[in-house]
């Protein structure tokens, strides 16, 4: 049995979309078990200083990344557009899939946020947006709208964050396989492998 | 034939190390063209009010990448320690090889200047250490010393920097295929199959 990947992702993160939307296949192949951990950038940023995404304080960075994007978007096959609003807010977002995270739809509502952020270019802030992606998962969407609103939901939401912060993560998405960190989606082969040695 | 492709980079940057010491064979075996560019990243940080490298300013970034590069350079066999002082000055090191830029050595001494840095930990604003990087490619260190002195030689690599900023570059190594930039030593197969891709 190869060792456990952790997933850690952020739904305003573009390249949390490449890997969310392209790990599942991967992972079943070289059968490595994996957990999502979603988690906020804001505070981490916010505790540097930073009151939005570097990509938007460092212009010409901001505009390398918005091209790397879409030009590995297309390698992976994933349509890609820009959305009008970068980044999004999505702490209810992360707060659904941190309720459902025991269910066996949780990729898949993942896939659909970030389906409807990225590809769509759709408010993942909107509650209508979570409403539709939660319809594509199960027949109860408000149940888990609700969910999302528990204090304790907020409450793992919040230990997942201060967790990402204490791990020394600093960016989305990130790798974690066993003390090993890796960051960027340009590290899951990496990290898969790191994975697959270490059984 | 393939389009060119230009390898921008800075001699205090450990990702450079990585792509100027794997950079040639690669590029060899991929009929690929290509020209160096070597550029100071100080004053596009400083430009950005940052007086060292985001490496440093940033804690949790810097502790990962000492830990990503150690783990990319035993993949790719290249020996690799955090040498005692990061980032180095550089300007020295950058004056060289842009003089020698038309000489069929510049590769031999920029791999040497990195594996002194890199690999056994020197201080590379050491006259004395790029002297002895010099005797591995030139009869003449003595007369490349001189020319990196020239105000031409100045002159030249303060264009080169400047138009590293022009073109939007942020970090090094960076790839230039046509109008394409690419960012990063992990990139570097991407820009090559770009340049294969567009003979």
């Amino acid at each position: 049995m190869a060792q456990k990947i952790e997933i850690w992702f952020e739904f305003a993160s573009t390249y949390s979309y490449l890997t969310v939307s392209r790990a599942a296949p991967l992972l079943e192949a070289a059968k490595v078990p994996f957990a999502w951990k979603p988690f906020l950038l804001g505070p981490i940023f916010r505790a540097k200083g930073w009151d939005t995404s570097p990509f938007n304080l460092e212009a010409a960075k901001g505009a390398y990344m918005w091209r790397d994007v879409a030009r590995r978007a297309a390698r992976f096959g994933l349509p890609f557009q820009r959305p009008p609003i970068f980044p999004m807010h999505t702490v209810q977002a992360a707060r659904i899939m941190t309720a459902a995270l025991g269910q066996p739809w949780s990729s898949d509502f993942a896939r659909a946020v970030f389906a409807a952020e990225f590809a769509r270019g759709e408010d993942i802030s909107d509650a209508g947006v979570l409403a539709r992606a939660l319809e594509t998962c199960t027949d109860d969407p408000a149940h888990w709208l609700q969910q999302a609103q528990q204090d304790e939901t907020k409450a793992a939401l919040r230990a997942t964050t201060d967790q990402a912060a204490a791990l020394g993560l600093f960016g989305a998405p990130s790798f974690r396989v066993g003390d090993e960190l890796f960051w960027g989606d340009d590290r899951l082969e990496d990290a898969i492998l790191w994975a697959q040695e270490r059984r």
